[in-house]
């Protein structure tokens, strides 16, 4: 969420008193507000089908990699797992703006990614990348704004 | 996903030729199959509001230890993060079964989970852990059959 900071950092005022300048915080919202909408961050929930290359640990990292660049993210830990015997990846990106995660099921083709962002980050635009490293038959986005308040 | 190794280990069938037994690996199938419907994991959204404690490193971390144990999950690899100014809080505990998520916004009692789970574990277990631990107003628990096949 350091993005959210940098975008909401609280202001200080400086007002000239009698005994100098008095600095004063302000405290500020850190939820978003869109089209009327107030809520504290978008969370895509991506389904693929038919999917390639679910079994291979250096393209999923470097697709993880990748979708947090696309989003404009800060990647703060990066963790994968590969699981025998079916050789399904468990992947999350720890982000400045929450996490991206990643479980494969490459067997079935399947696998099942989130993508949660607040502040300022694109997680729409991981999308596209997803498509192109993994070339499902099928993806699905599902989004949810997340602590929508009205 | 080790959970689902132990409960869908391949299983070997030793049939007695004229060679001597034969072992032969027959595929399965790890997805998961509960009244008729077919999926690979079950992922739980959770919004906690009017929730305490959401500064707290010491606290969330237990929570989610707590958590893990209540779902009967295995716990591979635990990631806190504390962010400054409003010392919300992002965390990740990577399952052998998929993960828990937890980003929090303590300047409005907010709290979004994730709790992502596939095999034998019990996701549903964790919420009332969650409930213990952070005395939320409100709890909203939306569950989502992830790559459900039918």
């Amino acid at each position: 969420m350091s993005k959210i900071q940098a975008l909401f950092q609280s202001e200080t005022f400086a007002s000239d008193g009698e005994h100098g300048s008095i600095a004063r915080e302000v405290p500020k919202d850190y939820f978003i507000e869109r089209d009327g909408a107030r809520y504290a961050g978008t969370h895509l929930i991506v389904d693929l089908w038919g999917a390639e290359r679910l079994d291979d640990l250096a393209h999923v990292e470097a697709t993880l990699r990748d979708a947090v660049t696309a989003a404009k993210a800060t990647l703060l830990h990066i963790l994968l797992h590969h699981f025998p015997p079916n050789q399904g990846i468990s992947g999350v990106a720890v982000l400045a703006e929450s996490h991206i995660s990643i479980h494969t099921w490459p067997e079935n083709g399947y696998a099942a990614l989130d993508v949660f962002m607040c502040g300022g980050a694109e997680p729409h635009a991981t999308i596209e990348v997803l498509r192109a490293a993994f070339n499902p038959d099928r993806l699905a986005v599902e989004e949810i704004l997340r602590g929508r308040a009205g």
